[in-house]
């Protein structure tokens, strides 16, 4: 099939009622569909995306089957969009502006919203909806529930291209520093650094860490985790990495461990390099395994106040607007993360597979499209 | 050989430099020995018991060989005292004050007291001193370190054999419900309600909780949760404690869970019956296994907000003044706890094989022991 | 005007369209009115009330003018009442459920719900909507703003006259504990033991508070300040409230204030009694004085870590089921509040001015209210 | 008296036994007295002075009679040190040793301590020792109680007076930012950039803040708070604060005010500034006026959630510790405040009095001493 996207430009937005989109036919396949345009509900909105970006878990959704088997499900959940149509009680956005759009668009009336946990809405994950439990944005068109609760506004100054790393990359990492609960002077170790774990460095700084340690092997990566203000760069490479810790810290380990890479056993390494009264934060898709280890004598036989969270991203409108206020103050440079620009709509079949190969010079391609 | 406390007893204090304990030998062998009496440092106090309890963990450490190999350890944690020698820096305690004797006694100017984890002073578990890395209380005469953090005045009106239960039970108890982050209407499940665990039923009543489940076996206990507060009864032996808690909850499961029994697998249980935010708190020595447990998927792909804590009890004067000036307030009733009263320091021996065999109507022996 | 409620409720629900409301008309005046139905958006909820209860806040919008001056308001903000109608939007309501409606009933979407206060949605105190900036309860029919995030099934088992008191009093009372921030074994003195300071007392108690010191006058309010768990009792009759807390508790002072009646004077009372690492929590309408009076020297010159909060009551869904949960589960009784019992929805006049009057013997009253 | 340091210098410390200090001799009154060299007890240390620096408290107490009146009383409480005895308890310091000396010097185990308030140990501010309730460090040798507990090796890599910084000015500054509880994305304003606003400014960023309004008048001032990471600048001199920040955030507010300088009064500002949720964080001494004035409506009537802390820095080892930490990960650059250097005790008067002047180019004066 021709991907004929000008064609479809050309119409109406109003008329038009079907529209093009990449998403995944079933476990292991992808492809250009055909799809209707999402209806705007009262307090909903229609966006076309303008910056979008490929997720390690779209990757892992589409050839791991990580959310189990979704057939012609758009995929995409990092984006930046214009409003093409509003509900009927959305009051702060029009036609024509131009949106952060975050992965996660809780339902801010549920119960577990008003609790603090909006990414659980009505159940575990819940507030993750885009490419797991409705439509992605990679698309013509999607659409976002809630707006006024979960658009904010492009500021001016803000390049596309860096604010759709608002969308997840920046929120997650920097959820993991939330989750570490840092306190000043707390030493951290960040195991991976890609996007998220990168984000998660720049994360332990602004939470006042002294010593930060970034687990990698990728030169690119180590190159921005630097930049980001790691002191110290570590490979898995170079052995046991509780080991590689506890000699770097004399034997103390670290106060404050974030895991954005790895997989069930890296808890093991994670719980032994932590001192007593020290907090991991997960921030990491734990795709495969029975069980999470935790090693039962170096968790003080259960009294060592080891502290073990992770948790979903926090969305919403909120949230972006503050990444943004940080971005635009100096705090936050998230553009060093993209190694790889593309343009156009039908370039997110390109990022995603650049995704999937993961190359040595890659953090985060990013896509921008232009409609005129 | 014969116990011959009373002959000491005659001697003058200041004279007398032996005195006879009841100690672990080795793994699985428990005596009485003669042994010197403790010296006191300038921060110091000695003290001799007026009322003494066993604990679980003294069986741990004598027949499981918890803390490994120890010979000639004097057993015992849990106290009421009267001094008999203070420092000369001590500035709070004299001779003849009758004082509670918490398990935990830190050394408060350690890096990680200053920084919220006296337990953990100089080291994991490192606040834990008596019985553990110096002599315990069941001895004619016991040292305390720093006397002014560590001990606190007897108030009158109450009682030593219920004081004893602050020395451990109590605090440990509380405890759980402090890590489990209790806010008002939360429901919680208390795995495990011996005497530790309904110290915890009530800790939750005191943070607020609405439904607590409490998980056990035995009538008597039961008969004290429901006293203490508990609103649901569950034993481990009508199926899975997750399916239970599910059923009775409409499939939402439990805020909040505090682990006060079983072992390593107990956690399976605890993160399936946990929604998503919410908080495991253990309190339960675990003895046994390599790995705690934590389901993956249950655990939200690690990224569900399911918290994971577990910690030893905080120590030290300011927490057993409070909890005494609970019981006098009429919120807690540690009373209820004690099954079985023996009297003398000869009795210890049999207050803590009768912790070890564990009748079906045991919850807490207190021994009371009186100096004239 | 007659108050011909009994013809109006033999109409349809449905084709009705004017409705008999009792209202501020302005300051100093009320009265009952005629008003047109409100209409039910996507989102909202129209009820009749089953259960009623005036609060001095009512008291001080129409007599005190603190609102500013309002025409032909619906006065009331607590109630349970019986769903008539909900919009197309609404999941988890249908005509016929049995509601609790909070005082307080947010735009959970609004960017300060979302940063944890959506008691202030779109500006300060934004969230109390009935009888401020929207009509109140005290009607035919009343309007609920986001049904599924504001409005709580009424469990069985559950009076709508005790639930009518988990609108305002419950909630504004604990949320006082909260704000407090007690820990176990805190003191706490609880400053004006109105219904509101009752609650906070027993809220006190649900935190782990050990002495709690109530302050009032009226010994009907003092029998359930004790019912609730105070352990000392003061008047303001008896000299400085510092000066008495002070020599009550060895000139030590107490961990918490809750200030709970008073005006902008009572905080220099709450200062000069707190400890250093304390905390005040104001949950009073400062209804006067330009400035609330914070002595600087006993405020330790501005170091002494003297904590001082205030704010109003959470309300919405969840913080209704939890509280509701709680009396089912025996933590609160609000019930005991009750000291007098009204019928029929012509009867809040009688009660508003009852709660003007405020005689000896009251506490709070309520009015039931039946639609056959 | 002349000022004969080199010659006590040539005496072995161990021998000597009168020293040369720089004291308060009265209100409005300083000068060198002899004293005895201090008595060191088993817990602490006798250290001489490497670097020093005064502190506007030093200012207050002298001048403005701050803490009373005082005779003799030797001032500062800032600075690195050399080691010259321990007590016999002391585990971890020997002479020889460099060491940062806190200016607050915590009783650990006192009951405040315990309970998280170490500053206020056995008092509100009592853990402020030096220059106030014993001799400070402007002598040729001083005194520090509980040397393990509150001193800290100064670390190869750290200039002495860059590490004299950390004795009050850092850890003051960065409390500041704990205390207003900041998180990802706040906006925040400083009110008082001199060397503590400064630090608060750092100490902002490196808790997440977004925008930072600096307020100062001073253009020295001014350079160092944009290199710390203010955004924007602002003058008292320009019209009211509140009404510059509401013009700034288009009437919005900020979410936090840290207030390092000004007076009683200036809350009247932070308080209308302040958002609904927000916190005020007071690190200034507040030397005169008999209330701190908050005012009562845009405090929102009590029940604004606008929150009002103020403290004391948290002194001891682990924080100059952590704080050393950070220096040298390159998160603080406390250097930027010297603006002034002196070399020789005897040149703590100059620099006093240069404090005392407060000329337009000062932030802070440093002073190194080398004792051959």
């Amino acid at each position: 099939m021709e991907t004929d996207v000008s064609a479809l430009r050309r119409e109406s937005p109003r008329l038009q009622t079907a529209m093009r989109a990449f998403a995944m036919l079933g476990i292991g396949r992808t492809g250009w569909i055909e799809k209707p345009r999402p209806v705007c509900g009262p307090l909903d909105a229609i966006c076309r995306p303008i910056a979008l970006a490929p997720c390690t878990s779209d990757i892992h959704t589409v050839w791991e089957g990580a959310l189990g088997d979704r057939h012609n499900l758009v995929l995409g959940h990092e984006g930046v969009g214009e409003v093409v149509e509003v509900g009927s009680l959305v009051r702060d956005f029009k036609p024509g502006d131009r949106v952060i759009v975050p992965a996660i668009t809780p339902d801010w009336s549920a119960s577990e919203s008003q609790g603090g946990y909006s990414m659980h809405d009505r159940g575990m994950l819940g507030g993750w909806k885009f490419s797991n439990t409705k439509d992605g944005l990679f698309a013509e068109y999607f659409h976002v529930n809630d707006a006024d609760g979960n658009l904010a506004h492009l500021p001016s100054g803000l390049e596309p291209a860096t604010a759709v790393l608002l969308s997840d990359m920046a929120p997650t990492g920097l959820h993991g520093a939330e989750l570490a609960n840092i306190a000043f002077g707390d030493t951290v170790c960040v195991i991976g650094v890609g996007p998220v774990g990168l984000m998660a460095v720049r994360g332990a700084v602004l939470r006042g860490a002294s010593r930060i340690f970034a687990v990698g092997s990728r030169r690119k990566c180590f190159d921005v985790a630097l930049a980001y203000g790691a002191t110290d760069l570590l490979s898995y490479k170079n052995g046991g990495l509780a080991e590689q810790i506890l000699k770097l810290t004399g034997g103390r380990g670290v106060d404050r461990v974030i895991v954005a890479g790895g997989g069930v056993e890296t808890f093991e390494d994670a719980v032994k390099m932590l001192v007593p009264g020290g907090t991991i934060a997960n921030i990491n898709y734990l795709g495969e395994g029975e069980y999470v280890k935790i090693p039962r004598a170096e968790w003080g036989v259960g009294m060592g106040h080891k502290t073990i969270r992770g948790g979903l991203m926090p969305g919403g409108r909120r949230r972006m607007e503050r990444l943004a206020a940080m971005v635009l103050a100096g705090r936050l440079t998230p553009g060093l993360l993209i190694t790889h620009r593309f343009e156009g709509l039908e370039s997110v079949e390109d990022a995603l597979l650049l995704m999937k190969d993961k190359p040595p010079d890659l953090i985060k391609p990013v896509i921008t499209v232009s409609w005129e």
